[in-house]
């Protein structure tokens, strides 16, 4: 399987992992996911991402997840590992697995314990270190999540420094300038970096017209994902908005935090992607009302898309 | 002029203060602005929110202000004054001078120091005494600003506990739970609070939907802010949903922390509302790609309402 | 072993984790330190808690570790195991190899995403529920370190809910009245629960003095931790504090956050308890000053013991 | 009145802002404050810092107090007054008022929104061009208190960009190694800033063997402040630390967030250097077992002293 450079473009969507009623990993689930996706369009996958419940996962777990999609894939799209970790010798221990199994790269976030540029700096440093040359890495910028806020400047100075970066997944918000920033850096001669947004989508056509390359994010209908992707770069700015604008309400739905993910999980398996919505303990639970604003708000894109058919 | 009471319902706009290019108060625009909502149709206003830049001003400045939209509204529309403040003795003394220069009622955050249910709870009964029984007030909570995480049930809690508290401002993330458990404490015999939702309105019409009682937020289109409300006043679900869709692409880009502010008074500029998109210091610049980002969007929003009117 | 029990009292000392310089669990330092606490006095012990850097062991290196010490202390005093986890699965799962290995009980801290009392409640109701009845737990109230706030009320009301949690791990701060608030609520009829306080120890006379039992606390001179404590329960508090304070430069010193634990491993090393005072990556380092500031407290502190005996 | 310079050296002692029982202002007791400093040895003094209460006084009662203080000295030490404020409009407002009514220098905070370097450099940026050349200013570093987290590097930046920044007040938790990077920075060429330090003084003696030039603190006893900076400038570090040893149960019982500001003002009380110990509201009451921890530990301290003379 190819590597993961700094040309990488698409959607690479961000996989829900799928479990049982007992919390148990499902994996016929998963290969019908992975499946799923691909009819859909995907340009690549990114598993065991904060979206992929990572943390809740024991090691041995996460280890049979990544080597299960790697195996069904068979290397038709590639495949980028989430490996954050609270120790760099746990992140090291996944990034092998998923790199020996072969991934075409992994992703890392600093965390938001570390406060000032140096350390960030310090920190990135010695993750690409121990990466190594071979293992392709994504840095993971998500303050909103909890994790380390870093500027464009010190971005660029991480990527500088390690040449296995390639690719910033940008999710700050707001975000649009910093993605302006960074390609101006990299008009004034900087090395380029692939930058796939997320924040659930919900700037999407705004980001590519920022220089983006695309998106790596989990929203439960990744046709709508790929079809702004390549209305904006066939340069139809204006269809690749509309085409946007009548996903809108769901997007916006479902970047609500904590809700979010049950959100998915219920339209995935509503869509008949998963087998079960259920999330793994501690969740927050999806009430009736919001299953109720869910099914009203597809149904009213289901009307939207069928006028649109004519 | 009536006292604010817990069946206001509709849309409050949160207004902007409106400065000269120097950051001097610009009184003028700000009567302008005023006329400017009336003709829009709004039910209310509230001055001195987080919008109104409340904390740049001096007590002075703010006192002034408060006097100046009151004196030209003459009655036509009730006033909400924004009276959060560091100590309790300067709360009390702007609420006092917006009372008696005629304000429905004022409006209270709780700092976000308080961080358990008994000292808020300790907090909001501090705040009812002071303003006493002929100051009608709102409870605003919004923590993604960083003021205090409250339950519905402390919420329930305070409101029992003080009469003078009529309304809630609604602008926790996410939301709409929320409102359906506080409807449902009602429906179980507690006292009514309106319920005005902020958030930009991101959510209103669902909002709307489990029982909220309008907005209060400043949306740069009040119109649509009001036909939402009306619509689903008379029960037209879907209609209200279309005319918010038609929106929606404007109140997400609002909605971005920071570039919100000067978003709206970019385009509040541009509408003729008011003279000079000015923010007093320290302030975020928005950039030219921005505006460009925002002058796209209206001309899009202008051309599906001249498509939708035929 | 004998089961953790709300009677419990005395010194818990929160055990560090020994690695060699490369990194890898030294089991060989684990025995000797285990010994080294048990000379120094200790009624028991408290592994893989945050000093212990717990999350940054794999599970497999987790349930190793546990089962070191519980089978080279062979039951001659009570063992807590820290088991917090992102998932109550692998919360669970760690709980029942301590619980099987011999532990007397767990330790268990919510989450900083928890922010209202109600999810509060619901979260420790879960864990509570997954324990059982024959894991008695430890309910950590640690806010400083990004854990979830909680009031004296809501420890009660967990506490009156779960039979099996039968102690408090204090370090809430301030928190001296938050002591006097749950004594009083059992003077006045509530169960009794077990509190032993953390914070470095840094008040440790004073919780002693408004009702706590006792300390759980990783500081490097466990022998002062005894001596207070048996000092107080004699009812002898002007000794007790002047014991205390003779230490106090270095209590305050190690309690700084992030250099406490490099602190409390460069003193453990020097005077023999583990071979290396290696933390595992990522970690601050001590600088040069750092080490010569505690070199010094160390010197004044041997000439203040020694002038003491005289 | 002399300005501040980069020269400045010893303690600066953080004043109180005495009340009345009924939150009124209490010139009479600032007056017999500013005496009771003086006669304790202090080298200066800093008002309207966060221990005096500044965000609760209304702008007229700011400017009163600070001409009062500055009448009554009359020049005899100089004056900092804090002027950190929502909007820089009125942070040039205030210090206006104090530089003209005599003032030595003034002092600003960065506010927490501001999270990344360049944002935080912007600022002060701001700050020091409409301060302007004649008015030296003290950087406020404070994270703790909600304030910017800066670096060495950026402090640098910013003191480099900006000859009217003449002194940093440090108070980040852990510093020490800080105060050792900006010396270093020093000795390799940059300009000299003053360093006086806050935390409560909890590092004081450690702080000035990193080369800082004094302590800005409120301590309760400044005589100690001011004995440990002797002692220290005359190289007598043990008698500094021995000094300093004694008061430290005392330091360390002051410097619990929330509680500390009540319990100095208990015992400026006490000690007769203010009528009353009342705070403004919304402020934390003292409980009467902390009272009784505070007698108990000016008990021991008198009987200390009394022994250590003899």
């Amino acid at each position: 399987m190819a590597k993961l450079s700094s040309t990488a473009r698409g959607v690479y969507i961000i996989a829900a992992t799928p479990f049982d009623d007992a919390g148990r990993l499902d994996l016929e689930s998963t290969s019908r996911l992975c499946d799923w996706y691909l009819e859909h369009g995907v340009d690549g996958m990114t598993i065991l991402g904060q979206m992929g419940e990572a943390p809740k996962l024991l090691p041995e777990e996460s280890a049979r997840f990544v080597r299960h999609v790697l195996d069904h894939l068979k290397g038709r799209i590639p495949v980028i590992v989430g490996v954050t970790a609270p120790g760099l010798g746990a992140m090291k221990h996944l990034a092998d697995i998923a790199m020996e199994a072969g991934a075409a790269g992994v992703m890392v976030a600093a965390p938001g314990t570390l406060r000032t540029d140096e350390s960030i700096e310090g920190y990135f440093g010695q993750v690409a270190k121990l990466l190594g040359p071979d293992t392709p890495w994504v840095l993971q910028d998500f303050p909103l999540s909890g994790t380390a806020q870093i500027t464009a400047k010190l971005i660029r100075r991480v990527a500088d420094a390690a040449e296995n970066c390639v690719m910033l997944k940008h999710e700050d918000w707001p975000g649009l300038d910093k993605i302006t920033a960074l390609r101006r850096m990299e008009a004034e001669g900087a090395r380029r970096l692939s930058i796939l947004t997320g924040n659930g989508g919900l700037f999407l056509p705004l980001e590519l017209g920022r220089g983006a390359d695309g998106a790596m994010t989990g929203f439960a209908f990744p046709e709508m994902l790929v079809g702004v992707c390549r209305l904006m770069a066939a340069g139809e700015a204006d269809a690749a908005m509309d085409l946007f604008d009548t996903y809108l309400p769901l997007v916006r739905y479902e970047q609500q935090p904590g809700i979010g993910l049950p959100a998915r999980k219920y339209i995935l398996a509503k869509r008949g992607a998963i087998a079960s919505p259920a999330l793994r303990a501690p969740a927050p639970p999806l009430s009736a009302e919001t299953k109720a604003d869910l099914d009203w708000l597809i149904e009213r894109l289901d009307r939207r898309l069928a006028k649109a058919r004519g």
